[in-house]
């Protein structure tokens, strides 16, 4: 295995070192390990903080800054943040307004998040929860419950964020929050499993002509091992899938995002995206907003994942709204 | 050999598809076949174009935008475009105040630019060329007369776009960027080799311990294969010839720009660039800005560049102006 890295058992450490060193204009350390935080936190803005295993970078310290997260918690690769790291992100970002936490749905960061809240709430915070499981395709493994949280995060942290950033009380987050993924939904398929760097193994290994089905973002197999095929067709595979879930009416606008799993060159996700759009539109829905790019990573899996988000009004302004974190970045 | 694609005569035609649709809002095609340009050009401004082979994703179509490129002729894989398809560009983007060409030195990037820009001039058009040679591991092939550009390619469209967006005359920007380039040197290792997609094979293949230094971007080796080591030692093999090359004076201000080859995780370049950063410092050299992702790409090549810019006050505020391109976006 050979990656850019000194020793496998630093790598999350010696990586978020040169992220936070890249971006200390606007980022620094929290107290606490491996927490990212902003360098100004507003008095009195509900906190938003979100967090995870390391692994899946630029997610979920790269969606820190103005209008997206306040603090992201960092855990070892594909491994939880600690309660006690979490819940010195909330002690150090809790202004006055209260913390929404955005937990993906994998059974090891559900917990930790919810120790931290309990923790934190017994100190006398304010906290609120918001699931992400936009994952179609469950995988009934040890470390999930039920459907996974992937890339439909970021369009949840966006969207949260900019609100909070609006005023919103945490009250309104939290069902902005569950709105939000009640619309969104993901499919991700891949071509290479993921090197883990402690292990030097790939996670799951792939024949020259198969691809994996339904992948999630923590190197786990996905639904079903199929024969490998060209892009027409595997955009066929998800739509049908998103398109049965979401049951979206006629001209409803859309948020349409092809994510890469961090071993997929860009060229590759914009054909995908030519793909995916035109059965998008063939199927009635309108495309009003588009995300292209590798956000939510699985080290580095070769693979992509396709997020449809249906869109009102208040979420589509919410999308537009200035992002200024290292990762995702307009308006400001 | 597994890309999300469906011909492999046609990849480039249906990423480029799928590019300008998720970006319809502010790009377009432009007349002759695979050009990018922005959709409201600007009367009077000098307009900047640049261009090459398909297989760099996102450059340069991705850095077509305000305060950046004006239009991106895009080859097939690893090939110029052709003077026809230059002089379009020109024809169509030329407001009156001339265009300026940024060229990566590669003798058929060179050779067609110079005959598009020779066809232009006999029409009436006004042309300057820049070419990009800041590759320090010059690689004595077919395709290259000395030095090649590589990812300082996008620190020069970013200062001259700048420029020209803020109203320069044609020979100022000229001067500009070979101020730009004379500042500007970058030097590459590769992991891994790319695939291309017309011939399913490797341009070159590594062994388990084995690592390329010195690779350009057009699947071509690099100077010299050696062990893989870790990332301080790599770190440390690219710092001493860059310090060596640029022979800046102790407390210059410098931007340092760490560049994935397309199938490096970003985590990996956060990590490399805190190596560097380190190495950086400990020369005497001030990192007042920093860029850290993946622009200048080699396919699915991993590894990744490092760029080492010496800024002056006019380059330092060209870098910071406002720019709105798909792949780099800051300020507006």
């Amino acid at each position: 295995m050979k990656k850019f890295m000194n020793r496998a058992d630093q790598i999350v450490a010696e990586s978020l070192e040169g992220f936070v060193r890249a971006h200390d204009d606007v980022l620094t350390f929290g107290n606490g390990s491996r927490n990212v935080r902003r360098r100004q936190l507003q008095p009195g803005k509900v906190a938003v903080i979100s967090g995870g295993g390391a692994g899946h970078e630029p997610m979920h310290a790269g969606l820190v800054g103005h209008g997206m997260l306040d603090a992201a918690c960092v855990g070892h690769v594909f491994t939880s943040p600690t309660p006690n790291q979490i819940l010195d992100a909330i002690a150090e970002c809790d202004t006055g307004a209260g913390v929404l936490l955005i937990v993906k749905n994998y059974d090891g960061d559900v917990m930790n998040f919810d120790m931290a809240a309990e923790m934190a709430i017994e100190a006398g915070h304010r906290i609120e929860t918001v699931i992400v499981n936009d994952d179609i395709a469950a995988y009934e493994a040890a470390r999930s419950s039920g459907r996974r949280g992937v890339a439909g995060t970021l369009i949840v942290e966006k969207t949260v964020g900019a609100a909070a950033e609006a005023g919103h009380s945490l009250e309104e987050l939290k069902a902005l929050g569950a709105r939000t993924v009640a619309a969104t939904r993901s499919m991700g398929v891949a071509l290479r499993g993921a090197t883990v760097p402690e292990s030097a193994r790939q996670t799951f290994s792939l024949g020259p002509d198969e691809m994996e089905l339904g992948v999630g973002i923590h190197g786990e197999p996905g639904r079903s091992r199929i024969a490998f095929r060209d892009a027409d067709a595997i955009a066929a595979l998800i739509c049908e899938e998103l398109f049965a879930e979401l049951a979206a009416p006629r001209d409803s606008r859309t948020l349409l995002f092809v994510n890469g799993f961090g071993g997929t060159p860009v060229s590759e996700l914009y054909l995908m995206y030519g793909a995916v759009r035109k059965l998008v539109e063939a199927r009635g829905l309108v495309v009003a907003r588009s995300l292209v790019g590798t956000y939510v990573t699985s080290l580095d899996m070769a693979g992509l994942s396709v997020t449809l988000s249906v869109l009102d009004a208040d979420r589509l302004n919410f999308w537009d709204a200035p992002v200024a974190a290292p990762a995702l970045r307009w308006g400001c």
